[in-house]
């Protein structure tokens, strides 16, 4: 990497829209090495009420025994300050709506909590919509119009990752606040179901959203052989699509997990006992060379300002995307 | 009615395939009243797994409370029972799986509870498919096979009443044992959503199931202008459609809660709080005049009779249709 490419990224804010690692020391002293200044933080998939508890008070923890290395992430300002205190904040996130179990009210709760960024489902039907792995998509259901609209009003971000199709463009209709794509990559160079159509990233876009490009290399037009370069072609078909205000990371990095190993054979079944649903927990996936792990995220900004990138482009695209996106959907209503 | 009528009655088997009632010891004598061999009492609507195991547990101080009224149906035989000791047999049901939260294993948990009978949805979207009054239906999820399943499995009746149309179908497709409908009229008379068409009455007594004809005057031609002969004239069509053999009653008596009233209005929205499905908690209901009490059950005999019914026809309507349906789907599997 260039000095110029370097500079960049140590003065720029770098998010990450969403890591779902086994968290850990040794994983944040991975991010102080990779220069994040702030990860979503979203392990949890099928835990219900109490299990989600359980994940924040997890966190609690973390917060109290690493605070060298990491701190919570209660709004956009708490980002600023962990830049200039080189720590990584970290914002408390979920892939599944599942810890609602079936109280609106609960919203609320977790948000004062720190849950800041809650998918709306995993990958199957819950009471709000359907995940992208469920037999049918019926949209968005009634009680799904509610919590959209608590998470609204509260300000926690709502995330359409592993949301099904239909249920995604409804979200978006309904959303009176930008929403994100935190980790995904585009159906239109590779097609599997866990990829977005294009129509989506418009319309996200056009709500004022941000979409994550995410390093899962079964969504990558040559899967395990990727590198970083593909990482980044697969970046400039959504950026031609809906420009540079609106493109963002996310890793999507599972670092810590044993792969085959029970926390993703869980993750691959409904519920995580239930029927499987993948057998990603047990295939080999590879994350892109040149940005294969946490500590190797500076190298994103050498090869895209190898590309002619602007740095503004670069800035936006490394943080500032995500910083005017949080900021909107994270403020509350007065 | 005559004498014909009520020897026929006395000597039945009584079965009320959907009572929602404010279960008291002034109910249980209503039902003593009205002959009731057994009665499927199902008021639980929108309860999670804690407030299920609750009304479990109520079921249990009324059985002990009330023990010269009533006793508790774990199968066929204690129907049986009952019928011989003059008491009524109340056999736990449930109109949502929303107790089973999100575990299959739930399903015996409750069964060996004596829970003998779960509605798969109430009028809602869960984890198992769409109410009927969701905005769309897609159909038994992915999850919701797995449950049928289990139910099959362990011996618990699926009740498709207030289930949507599309999820209906694909229940008695999937289903290896007879479901029911346990308290229902026909939308070809009246066509409102809560009631059901014709192709699913036809499906469900194909599988051997059986068609509980309710009270529920809305669903009824003349609404609350009707009396027992328009409650016959609906299960005359219905009749015409499956035939004797899968024709029966639930009344869907809910006695004891004030309308309008604080139980009422909680039934009325999704989840018992949130937003407003129906008017039907603030809205003047009246049962059909000549069938419009528990205790004015034994009419119904009399009434058929008067319509040239066989008297084997009239018993297996009052109970022994619903005397196969329970044995073959109260079983275990081996």
């Amino acid at each position: 990497m260039t000095d110029t490419a370097r500079q960049l990224y140590d003065r720029s804010l770098v998010i990450d829209g969403l890591q779902t690692c086994a968290w850990s020391r040794e994983i944040f002293e991975e991010m102080r090495a990779g220069g994040l200044t702030m990860v979503n933080a979203a392990s949890l998939l099928w835990e219900n009420f109490s299990e989600g508890m359980a994940y924040v008070r997890q966190w609690e923890r973390h917060f109290a025994e690493n605070a060298d290395l990491i701190m919570p992430i209660r709004s956009v300002d708490d980002i600023e300050t962990a830049k200039a205190t080189n720590r990584t904040g970290i914002s408390i996130g979920w892939q599944n709506t599942s810890p609602l179990e079936d109280r609106l009210d609960y919203i609320r709760v977790f948000k004062l909590l720190g849950v800041n960024t809650m998918q709306l489902t995993y990958n199957t039907q819950n009471y709000s919509g359907a995940g992208y792995l469920e037999r049918r998509d019926s949209g968005l259901t009634g009680f799904g119009h509610e919590v959209v609209e608590e998470m609204n009003r509260v300000g926690v971000l709502c995330d359409l990752s592993h949301v099904g199709d239909v249920t995604s463009v409804e979200v978006i209709a309904h959303s009176r606040k930008p929403v994100c794509i935190s980790h995904v990559l585009p159906r239109a160079l590779r097609d599997v179901k866990r990829n977005k159509p294009d129509h989506i990233f418009r319309a996200c876009a056009e709500k004022g959203g941000v979409i994550g490009v995410s390093l899962f290399s079964p969504g990558l037009v040559v899967g395990n052989d990727s590198t970083i370069e593909d990482y980044l072609d697969a970046m400039t078909h959504v950026l031609d699509l809906v420009g540079e205000d609106h493109v963002a990371i996310g890793t999507d990095f599972s670092t810590g997990h044993p792969r085959p190993g029970p926390w993703l054979l869980w993750a691959n079944r409904d519920k995580g006992y239930a029927r499987k649903l993948t057998e990603f927990g047990n295939t080999t996936i590879r994350k892109p060379q040149g940005f294969a792990r946490i500590s190797e995220t500076p190298n994103v900004a050498g090869a895209m300002l190898r590309r002619g990138w602007s740095e503004r482009r670069v800035e936006k695209i490394l943080g500032l995307n995500w910083m005017r996106v949080l900021r909107e959907s994270w403020t509350p209503d007065p």
